[in-house]
């Protein structure tokens, strides 16, 4: 399990005063980013030379209680399924008072960046997916 | 149902060369704002002065295809389960190929705007969102 | 000149109940690329296959006036300067009151995607932009 | 001055693989929130509370180099203005290798929040401000 430290930006807040529900998905994935990071693995290095891309198949989250401008959110990082060919995240998000204010999903699958096609995950992503 | 027409625009991509996944939840709500103009309902009068707010408190995505910039994509909006207090709206992206790209559901609870409380869906909102 | 007409969408605004000043220059490349399309040329198709990108090396945009969701806005772009490695982009937001909501400019220069090295202005480019 | 350092995500970049220029007017936002953070002011209490907000009114980025996915980047804040009513803000993209990427500047002006009219800046802030 990875901890990501990070902040409610005004960017990420909407005209209710609230977090934009599509923003907190785009948090989860940047706690997914940092989590990576963590383990030695650069996103920007895959994009760049990789031969296989995770994209996410499926995402989903549920709102809890309402995240303002300003909250600070530890959002925790966890790999809850790690397949052949594909895996699965799940983030929490939780506030300075410990509630947790939101849960979240991502389901990525690992294909070959040329033509698209379903690969077997790498040994050293599977590895690395096994200690978060 | 209601169709909106739409185009994947170079801020919904990212660097994998594709639609970056929380964008095309973005869009999917982009739609359903369109949607409510479309039968006279204005969000930003809702937020202005509605005493009922209906924040997200589900969210999900599945991709099954690909959407590149460029890319112009029907999003069909369909509200497919209207309750008590809360509704469910589905969305579909097809492509122009008529392949569909995507799918996407939210979820709404209605809320008093002062104190957070479940509330009934108002006739005027439950009879539109019976249109949809 | 190109008009594109928009709409303020709930993920534009911020907690503070209006625009997030940096989406309205999203918005502005978004009228810029439905410009292009309008005239024939599609950025998907520059990105995929192009010897040239013209990325953004200067942006700036002036609040005049306070933009809210659901504010339908009209965005004039007018091409204001061709040069030979560069062009420049200027953008009127105009509300349906015809009040001038804000300006914004985009400067882009022409490069080789290969090594990043300035280029002509490819002629075509060229024509296109001197027709906006 | 203060520094914020911070690294280009997956949702920062677009299809050209470098940072969507709009993402770096965000970035350079979320420094400030940081900057004033640090001296104890959290934009969200302004927001809950405040008498005066103190909206963008104008904004500009100059991009020097391509920031790419999951480079580092240092984000310098300063306050190069401070006047009755309103205050620039300054920043620069610095990254690892100390190269600048990109300036950026905002200003911004205080108003009355219920009627939107010019204030003068409060005391508090305009020393918070002197000390950026």
């Amino acid at each position: 399990m990875f901890a990501h430290p990070t902040t409610v930006r005004l960017h990420d807040t909407d005209a209710a005063g609230v977090i934009y529900f599509a923003s907190l998905l785009r948090m989860a994935h940047e706690a997914f980013e940092a989590a990576l990071e963590n383990a030695g693995l650069h996103l920007g290095d895959v994009l760049a030379t990789g031969e296989i891309l995770t994209p996410v198949v499926h995402a989903e989250a549920d709102y809890l209680a309402p995240l303002r401008l300003s909250d600070r959110v530890r959002i925790e990082v966890h790999a809850d399924r790690v397949g052949d060919t594909s895996f699965s995240i799940s983030y929490r998000f939780v506030k300075q008072s410990d509630q947790v204010a939101a849960h979240a999903k991502t389901v990525h699958v690992a294909i070959d960046r040329t033509n698209g096609s379903k690969k077997t995950l790498p040994d050293a992503l599977r590895s690395l997916l096994g200690r978060l």
